[in-house]
């Protein structure tokens, strides 16, 4: 029965065009086969069909920067005279005088610090119509590409193909929850309440008489490394059996989804590809993956190669 | 156009049978309708057609007490005996002595010390679990029903009639979180994603070598009053149009739910029924409400009569 619907399946239209055939495609399919075949001892009901996704590195591309650190340096220099005291305090001093390099060699904390100083104090409809604006003509700095367009044209295969055997699909982010919720729809496909990230203290306050939320300067969840099984139950509920991540910050999140009872699928996004995209894993400080690259194979991940496993990359290549 | 539709739609069967006819149902066919007619200049598309909805005392009976409450209180003689210091502390000793009035007058300071004192160091299959198990007998103090059966009849048809208009159907309960997402797909058809409530803070740890979630004895979220339209914040991302609850928890929710632009629908569950339910109001610990009562109408919100709203109260009425 199983192999006849394997078989049946392979004479309908390729769900994921833009995968090279070999063992990982197979992977994805015969998994995607197993659980949903009625009568298959590794059959999983629709509520449990539940899909945990990276973003950053994943989804779309995160280099040379995250593309919310982007967005970060613009709203720095647009509120920067609100802020006379940024001209002689860093990392804000470095990204007014355009110093990337130094502004960001602060790493994580120094992210964090511009993300408190310009995220805290606004309410929920002012931070997303910044972000809209900020994507509507935002340009990726080495391609010149819309940042929106620098979405993986075999994850979108992918996730296409996950809903059309009614997965629940979640997208799993280290970046803000609402940063990606803007997006996440019209991108993905994938509403606002499936999105899992880290996000700040919200508060509920009056603005000229109306009731708002407002973010605030305090920390409420880091979804990474353990943040993110963490993130899962919080806002999911409930023990994916498909995660996807790139880095050694989405260990702990396949971790948690490959080690459950049944059919469980974990896979490792592999940034090989100089040519077409970009080439780094375990010495990046954006995106390090050593511990998933060095560990995934011998608990069952599979590591997809982006230069031989996709045979296009972003969906402007297909024109 | 919008006249017609409603004549068609009278025509068809009643999606609200369990409603007496009358200004509230009309009210609520009304604002679907409108809602979902296209063209309609208050037409809203069904991404935002986001409806919100308490559950203690909206969804299902909470007199004489919360289910939860009712749950604390077993699951704390469970496990007494690996507690001997509960002979002596308060509100233990009142529980364990068959006292709950007493045990109960510390009021939701009480309970609270009980649900991190019974919650904490649970991983989250140990809890679903035991709530599985107490849910599969526990009866209700006054009426004998098995408390699943203690759901509203009224409510499950709107419920059903939401969704069939293509709403996302949200709970949003001052309840834990976690307690509520054991039954809300089976009883109420909502998915765990799809519930906002209070929870506590959650930790990835290692048992036996195997990664868990493990609750922790710390408030992550009190999800009542101003913490409603937080939870919302954080859990929907988005400002739902419909919003129904029975108590001054749900005040906030309201207030942040129908002030919003376009169409805007509120509902209060007004306790009034003695001989079917319970009648209570402003003098209640429990459910306790005065201001949605006093405000609500001048601000448009609908109080829903549950003696002359509702035909019948729960589900076994029907037999
Ligand atoms: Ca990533
Ligand atoms: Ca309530």
């Amino acid at each position: 029965l199983f192999g006849a619907a394997l078989v049946a399946y392979g004479k309908q239209r390729d769900p994921l065009p833009s995968w090279t055939e070999g063992p990982n495609k197979a992977s994805i399919i015969e998994f995607v086969e197993t659980v949903t075949t009625p009568g298959s001892p590794k059959f999983v009901p629709e509520s449990r069909r539940i899909a945990a996704i990276d973003n950053d590195g994943t989804l779309w591309t995160e280099q040379p920067l995250y593309f919310q650190a982007l967005y970060l340096l613009q709203r720095i220099k647009e509120i920067a005279p609100e802020h006379p005291e940024w001209k002689t305090k860093e990392p804000f001093a470095s990204v007014l005088q355009g110093n990337l390099k130094k502004a960001l060699s602060g790493g994580e904390k120094a992210l964090l610090e511009m993300t408190l100083a310009t995220h805290a104090g606004l309410t929920e409809d002012e931070f997303s119509d910044s972000v809209r604006r900020f994507l509507s003509s935002a340009r990726h700095p080495t391609t010149g590409h819309l940042l929106t367009d620098m979405v993986y044209q075999p994850m979108l295969e992918l996730l296409d193909f996950l809903k059309a055997n009614n997965f629940k699909v979640f997208i799993v982010s280290g970046g803000g929850i609402e940063f990606v919720r803007i997006f996440s729809e019209n991108l993905y496909g994938i509403p606002p309440e499936r999105v899992v990230g880290s996000s700040l203290d919200a508060k509920y306050e009056f603005r000229d008489g109306q009731p708002v939320i407002v973010k605030q300067a305090s920390i409420d969840l880091i979804d990474d490394h353990a943040g993110k099984p963490v993130g899962i139950h919080r806002y999911i509920g409930r023990r994916p059996i498909l995660a996807i991540g790139n880095s050694d910050g989405d260990f702990e999140m396949l971790e948690y989804v490959t080690t459950g009872d049944g059919p469980r699928l974990g896979m490792i996004i592999h940034h090989d590809d100089p040519e077409r995209e970009f080439a780094y894993d375990r010495d990046s400080s954006i995106g390090r993956s050593a511990r998933v690259l060095d560990e995934g194979p011998q608990r069952g991940w599979k590591i997809i190669s982006m230069q031989s496993d996709w045979k296009v990359i972003h969906p402007e290549e297909k024109k």
